[in-house]
């Protein structure tokens, strides 16, 4: 089996970097200064158990890539690159070889089944950073991150029992799940918040506006007929697998619509968090209108307003109330 | 109202250029060769009634839009071009003015409302080509196109009945529908021969192949519980509003996946007709692996094969037998 890593960002990175380290074939797909940094320097991956530099072979497209039968796909870009990402695979090669979804939000993997039949969702609890091109960080402990994976749009094969077992060997604590997509809504109510933290002081009071959307979210979930799970720190296997620690001198920059922003990325994966929201609640008759408005908010702060954590409270309490 | 066309190709310049000719204010975003042909020497339609040219103003991207609350957009882009247009309009101002979908396939409207709340699908059957820039002709007679019209996912509303009224004066003879969604799917049958149209030489057997793709597909829309209703010359309202005639020295150039090859497009839209059914066989678990197959052939196809009209009917029937 070789794992190609479509994406090698905060995810990407810390999950390439940990099944190299494990001995595994991998081969990354990743952009500009990252993929410079990588070819010049290695990759390196910072965690509580210390720093380790990897040699991960990297391509800048898939069209580098002469497909294999046992190649394995982890796709881990953002939701508003994974159209052209899977077109780029296609064209590339790939055909049935599967392919996994390591993304937030809940429509990459029915976009992916456009174009692909062997598709698999991943619930991603990875507290992983983008620190500089070249060096990842996370503050997972004992294991780097705890994923549940499972078939697209349910149940669970071989390709998910062997995915797992390199994950495990990787230090990435790794759940076969027979309804993964469950897992994955439960993820998305907390990513709900990314943009609140994203536009917020990093000490702001986020519960506030984030709860508010949640409880919009579920009422959505329920007139939709969504199934879901929490995934969030109540998880009780968070606790014996994977926890969140501090390591010095290299805070957490918060989610990653907040890094996206402080990075200056030209979008952010707003619409596939609260806009799926929108979505599901505009196709099934129970209006999301708080969740609606952080889509629009994403957008204006893109088009020229403010960056990451210039927002206060009291103008965010004014998009909420308006 | 004002109309605005995204998209002036055949479709949109057909109906922009009718719209116009009947009085109503339209407004069309258009690009390269075609947007500089209109501003020199305007827009010309054909049609069994004649030749007419009229003055579409026309402008490059919705960024140079100025919406307003009487706005009414037609988008009439491919599928693989709805989500840019989509962000695009919103980047521009556009918020909660009517969006309707006269495209083709039937997961347009969905993508759509992700960004708005106010979406709409048109059912469009319009025998319309693009000849070259500034120039579209309609073969429909004595209307030179026939809709349905409905607001997404069901239902119809106010926005509807002010459109169809537009649009009956512009000569396209419309009808609200309350589930105009189950026409759409009945058109993407039809169109789910638009790849073979493409592929095979004008005089070829085309039934021979369409026709197992068509079965593959209802098979697929029963497992998934849509419902459709026939769209195709058997609609009995085609003999009284919408036939297609015969216009000297101006033959029909075929489907408008056709077309797109004909003139060199790096994209097709096989992946929203023939791969919607391969979505939805696999979400469903009722595989369509004959409109899998038609997807790959237009990615092959894309990449570097035969041209339109290039390909034998021995080597379809190779690509159907796989």
């Amino acid at each position: 089996m070789r794992i190609i890593i479509h994406g090698v960002g905060a995810i990407g990175g810390v999950v390439g970097a940990a099944l190299v380290e494990a001995g595994q074939e991998v081969l990354g797909i990743a952009r500009g200064r990252m993929l410079e940094a990588i070819r010049a320097r290695g990759l390196t991956m910072i965690s509580p158990k210390g720093r380790v530099t990897v040699d991960l072979p990297c391509v800048a497209t898939p069209s580098e890539i002469t497909f294999r039968p046992d190649d394995v796909v982890l796709l881990c870009v953002k939701g508003q690159d994974t159209e052209s990402a899977l077109a780029d695979l296609r064209a590339a090669g790939m055909t049935d070889q599967p392919l996994f979804c390591l993304q937030n939000g809940t429509a990459n993997e029915r976009t992916a089944l456009r174009y692909f039949p062997n598709v698999h969702g991943v619930t991603v609890m990875m507290p992983a950073t983008y620190l500089e091109p070249g060096e990842v960080i996370t503050h997972g402990a004992p294991c780097y991150g705890l994923f549940e994976i499972g078939r697209y749009p349910q149940g669970s094969d071989a390709d998910d029992a062997a995915l797992k077992e390199a994950l495990d060997k990787a230090n990435i604590a790794t759940f076969v799940s027979e309804a993964v997509m469950e897992a994955k809504y439960g993820k998305l109510l907390m990513n709900l918040g990314n943009i609140v933290d994203a536009m917020l002081p990093l000490d702001a009071d986020k519960p506030r506006f984030t709860d508010r959307l949640k409880d919009e979210a579920r009422a959505v979930f329920k007139a939709s007929g969504i199934a879901w799970r929490d995934t969030g720190l109540d998880d009780p296997r968070r606790k014996e697998f994977m926890q969140i620690t501090e390591i010095d001198g290299t805070p957490r920059s918060g989610s990653s619509t907040r890094q996206s922003i402080a990075r200056g990325a030209g979008s952010v994966e707003t619409d596939y968090l609260n806009g799926e929201v929108a979505l599901l609640g505009r196709l099934h008759g129970q209006d999301a209108p708080l969740n609606a408005r952080m889509t629009e908010l994403a957008a204006r702060m893109i088009a020229g307003g403010k960056g990451a954590g210039e927002m206060s409270e009291d103008e965010m309490e004014q998009v909420f109330s308006a």
